[in-house]
């Protein structure tokens, strides 16, 4: 299998962090250097379908794209440590949990730094401030949400580490290129927070 | 169990027309309405942790928010007729064009009729004019991807109906609520979005 990233992107960076905490060294990287415009050649775009890094391309061919796509196939051939939850139950709650923090805080943060970070200009065809603007002040609104949840929770979806806190700290990692930190105020969140950038596999495609 | 669901809001449709293609009836529906701010009373929010429907409340009180979560969860409970893959690889590829639809189609678009729909301005504390057109203008993009594709595909995800044509369908008529219609030029869309459409079970929650 082939995995395309790009080191220090958001996305791609959850799948190497997966990989990571599994033990996965199988995959072959091809690194896409978006900065460049790279996935969004021709090439690239007949190949993949949309200009969107990470993809996983099977052996058969078959382009799976979107991370957490990905990072849910890699579970099924590697299961443990468990990622998405044993059963229907927790793999429920952790795929709540996850899609909240894609939708209130990760996909927010991105929009956020893509609209304000001058060098990621290339990124889109318009930065709009008030893009940046909306998306800050909602991302902080689900930092309250989480932090008192992480009041009584070492992690976000199970009593273990899952694909829900890959998620959210990468999300929060990303706006540090623009030098963001959360609001001090939210001490259950940076107690969490710095806990899981702690990890040994977290530096894996940061 | 017991579904807090609120008639026409695009995200609980999705898990009534779940529902429906599996003849699940043995769920409570609680009706919530949004547009008197029901989800947003302090014992909605007790009870769900977040200010949104839909929720499934297990038996055993778990709350279970995000509809594609809760869709997740029903199949498990009701295998057939399969939405989300048989095996790891269908799994993934549904998993993908579903994240596809929602982050690309169904997301950008419920972002712009909030943005625009003068009977909407109860649900944003503010209207932002330019995040509607930078939304608009998104979906877009990724209807042309879409029409591509379904040149020579009958369904979105495999060669059967899955919870990606269900994302798709219901953020595309979401968009009706501002008059919208895709541009005609999309013939490969508007065939696969009528006989979505039509299905029977479409009309629930709708």
């Amino acid at each position: 299998m082939k995995l395309y990233t790009s080191n220090r992107a958001p996305n791609p960076r959850r799948v190497r962090w997966v990989m990571a905490e599994k033990g996965i060294t199988d995959v072959e990287l091809i690194e896409i250097d978006i900065m460049s415009g790279a996935h969004k050649t021709p090439d690239y775009r007949a190949r993949v379908g949309v200009p969107h890094v990470p993809a996983l391309e099977l052996d058969d061919g078959t382009i799976i794209s979107e991370s957490v796509a990905i990072c849910r196939y890699l579970e099924a051939l590697h299961p443990e440590p468990n990622l998405f939850g044993h059963d229907a139950r927790e793999q429920a709650i952790v795929e709540m949990w996850t899609r909240r923090g894609e939708f209130y805080l990760a996909n927010p943060i991105m929009l956020s730094v893509r609209h304000s970070h001058p060098a990621l200009v290339a990124l889109e065809a318009t930065q709009v401030p008030q893009v940046a603007d909306y998306n800050r002040v909602g991302a902080e609104r689900f930092m309250r949400t989480l932090d008192r949840h992480l009041a009584d929770h070492e992690f976000i979806a199970l009593d273990r580490f899952t694909i829900a806190d890959v998620v959210a700290t990468v999300g929060l990692d990303f706006a540090r290129l623009v030098k963001y930190r959360p609001p001090e105020e939210f001490t259950h969140l940076a107690r969490w927070y710095e806990a899981s950038r702690a990890r040994p596999a977290a530096a894996a495609g940061a």
